[in-house]
C-alpha cells in the first residue's frame, strides 16, 4: 500500500467528527517530529490546533488544513461504514476522505520526500491544522493566527487542502473566497383571527414587497476575479400553523456572498434603508462570516500552476466560487494563499470518496510546488 | 338554582370536546321528548346530530346550535376546573359556557315556556343541534341539511345560539356571515448551496413580488351588508433550517374572508392570474370553507330586533363580520337565519365564562321572538 493510501486510511479511522481531533494531529506531529519540526498544540476551548514548523527562516511555506469532519449521518445509508476506509474499485471510501483527510496525508508525505531530497532547504515550512473548520470556526484557524501574529511570526505562502477541484485532481485552484455575511430578520406584526384582519398587521404582507426589492437588487456587477454579489433567503417562517391566524411575526434568514466590490458595511446599509423604506418594525442580528480575500498573481500562484501543468499537462483555472474556507482567516496577514485538493463532488454527502490515484497526485503536486519554492 | 343556570351546568359538567357529544343530546332530547317533540338521532361517522320537531305544519322556526366545544388546553391554566362548573362573582365558568352550552339551556328553557303558554303554536319548532361545529364541520349541520332537503323538510326562520354579542347580550346579532376560501401554495425552485446561486432557483425570490401583489389587490370594496374582502397569509415556510441552502420549495397558507360582491370562482381565477403572470412553478390546493350568505330583511330580522330593543331598550346592531358558523349550511336553503348568543370574548380561550344574568336575558329574548313569529 502507498504512503499517502495508508495515512489517508488510518486519519479516516479516527471518527474526528468536528470539533473532535481524534488523535488525528497526534499521527501527523509524529510524523512531523521525526524530521524536525517543532510542534505547538494549541488548545482553545473544545477545538485543538497543531502549529508545526521546520525552520526559523523566511520565508514560510505553509500547508493548512482541518482534521475535523462533518458527521457521517445514518451510517446505513452508506454503501460502507463512514469510518472504515474502504477501496473499491480505484476508490478509497469513507468520511473525510476528499474533505480533507486525503490532502493532509499528502501534505505528510510531500513534506517526507521534500525533506529527504532537500535536509536543508532554504527558509521554513509549517503546517496549521485545526479541528474546527466544519464547525463555528470560532476556536480554529483565526484563533492560531491570532497566536502567530501577536508574535510577529509570518506566513508568506500558504497552500490550503480544501477539495478544490471539480473533474480532477488540479483542475480548479482557489485563489481567493468571497465574502459571506448573514443576517437574521424577525419582522413584528400584529397577531390576530383571519376574520377580523383590520384588528392586525400581517407580517408576511408587510415584508413581501421589501422582499421582492432585495431579491431584484444588483449588488455589483462582480469583477475578473469575483461572480457578483448574491443575496439568497435561505429560511422563511411565519404562522402557527392554524389556518385562521394572522401571525405576529415573519422570521427570516438571508445570506450575502460577496465580492470585493462590495463589503460588509455597504451591504448591511443598503439592507436597513430597503427594510426602513418600507416601513417595517424588525429587529435583525448580523453574523459576519469572512471578508472576501484575493491572492494576486505572484510566486505561489507561478508555482502552483507551473507544477500542475508540468504533472497534468493543464493549466489550472483560477476561480474564487464556491463556499467559504480558512483561507479568509490566513490572508488577511498578508500570505498569499490558494486552495488545492482533491475532486469535491463527494464531500459532505453519503459515500464520500476520492480517487487512490489522485492522492498519489496531490502529493506529487504538493511535492512540485515545495521545490519551486523552498 | 334558575333552570337556565341548572342545564347550563349539566351540559358543562359532560366533557363534549368535539366531536363527541358525551350525553348532551340526550339531556336536550329528554326535556323536548316532554313537550312532544319528535327526536331524531342522525349519527355521521364520528359526528351525532339531534333533528327535533314539534308539529308538522309550516312555518318552521328552528334553533340551530352544537354541543361540541374545543379542547381546554392545559386544565392548570383555568381558574376553575373547565369541565366542572363553576359560579364567581356572577360569572359562570367553564368550557362551552358561552360557546354554546349557555345557548342550548336558554332554548330548551324557552321552548318549555313558549309550550307551556302556547301548546297549540302555529307552525313548527324545531332543533338541528350537531357535535361537529368546532371540528371539521363536515358530518354535522350540512349532512342534516343534506337529509333535511332530500325529504324536502324546510325550515323557515331559524336562530343559530353563536355567541354573537360583544359587550351586553343582545347588543350585535349576526345576519350573515363572509365566504371563507383557503389556499394551500408550494411554490417550486431548486435547492441548492447559497455559494452557488446560479445552480439554485429561490422559491422565496420567486414568490416574493407575486405575494407583495396579492398582499396589496382591492379584491372589492365591500357593500353595506358585507367589508371589503380580505386576503391573509396564515403561514410560510422555506428552508431546511440550515443558513447556506437555498430552499427547494415554499409553502403557504392563505384565507380569503369575502364578501357577496366577490365569488370563489373570481377569487380563485385571479390568484391564479398572478401565480401565473410572475413564471411561478406551483401547486395550489383550495378548500373552500363556506360561501357568504345574508338574510334581507324580513320577519326573522324584525322581530329579533323588536324582541331586544324591548327587553334591553337598545337596538341591536346587525353585523356579518367574524368568523364562519353553521349558519352558513341552512341559509342557502332559503331560510332567513340570524345568529343571538352571549358575549363572545371569552370564547375558544382559557376561563371561559358567561353572565349568569345574561342566561336569564338570552332565554327571555328567545322565547320572546318565538311569541312574536309562532
Amino acid at each position: 500500500m502507498s504512503e499517502v493510501l495508508a495515512l489517508t486510511k488510518a486519519l479516516i479511522e479516527r471518527q474526528s467528527v468536528t470539533p473532535e481531533d481524534a488523535g488525528c494531529q497526534v499521527l501527523l506531529g509524529d510524523r512531523l517530529a521525526k524530521l524536525g519540526f517543532k510542534l505547538e498544540t494549541m488548545v482553545f476551548e473544545d477545538t485543538t490546533n497543531l502549529w508545526a514548523r521546520r525552520g526559523s527562516e523566511a520565508p514560510v511555506f505553509c500547508f493548512a488544513g482541518h482534521t475535523d469532519v462533518v458527521p457521517s449521518g445514518p451510517a446505513n445509508k452508506w454503501r460502507f461504514p463512514p469510518f472504515v476506509p474502504t477501496e473499491d474499485n480505484g476508490l478509497l471510501y469513507g468520511r473525510g476522505a476528499a474533505d480533507m483527510k486525503g490532502s493532509l496525508a499528502a501534505m505528510i508525505v510531500a513534506i517526507e520526500r521534500f525533506v529527504a531530497a532537500n535536509p536543508d532547504h532554504r527558509g521554513s515550512i509549517a503546517l496549521l491544522i485545526t479541528s474546527d473548520e466544519e464547525g463555528p470556526f470560532i476556536n480554529g484557524t483565526t484563533r492560531v493566527i491570532d497566536t502567530l501574529e501577536a508574535r510577529n511570526e509570518k506566513i508568506d505562502w500558504c497552500i490550503v487542502g480544501e477539495p478544490s477541484s471539480t473533474r480532477s485532481v488540479g483542475d480548479v485552484v482557489k485563489h481567493g473566497r468571497r465574502g459571506s455575511l448573514t443576517g437574521d430578520l424577525v419582522i413584528h406584526g400584529v397577531q390576530g383571527h383571519v376574520a377580523y384582519p383590520h384588528l392586525a398587521e400581517n407580517p408576511v404582507h408587510q415584508v413581501a414587497p421589501a422582499l421582492a426589492e432585495l431579491s431584484a437588487i444588483e449588488w455589483d456587477k462582480g469583477n475578473p476575479d469575483f461572480p457578483p454579489t448574491s443575496f439568497q433567503v435561505s429560511n422563511i417562517n411565519s404562522g402557527t400553523g392554524a389556518g385562521n391566524v394572522i401571525p405576529g411575526e415573519c422570521h427570516i434568514m438571508f445570506n450575502f456572498r460577496y465580492s470585493t466590490e462590495s463589503h460588509s458595511e455597504g451591504l448591511i446599509a443598503k439592507v436597513n434603508q430597503v427594510l426602513t423604506k418600507h416601513n417595517l418594525n424588525y429587529d435583525i442580528n448580523w453574523t459576519h462570516n469572512g471578508s472576501p480575500f484575493l491572492t494576486q498573481p505572484g510566486e505561489l500562484r507561478a508555482a502552483t500552476a507551473h507544477v500542475i501543468k508540468q504533472i497534468t499537462g493543464n493549466n489550472p483555472e483560477f476561480s474564487t466560487a464556491g463556499g467559504t474556507s480558512d483561507g479568509r482567516f490566513i490572508a488577511p496577514t498578508g500570505a498569499q494563499v490558494v486552495e488545492l485538493g482533491p475532486v469535491n463532488a463527494s464531500i459532505h454527502k453519503v459515500d464520500e470518496h476520492v480517487k487512490i490515484a489522485d492522492l498519489e497526485v496531490l502529493t506529487d503536486m504538493y511535492t512540485g510546488i515545495l521545490e519551486e519554492l523552498l
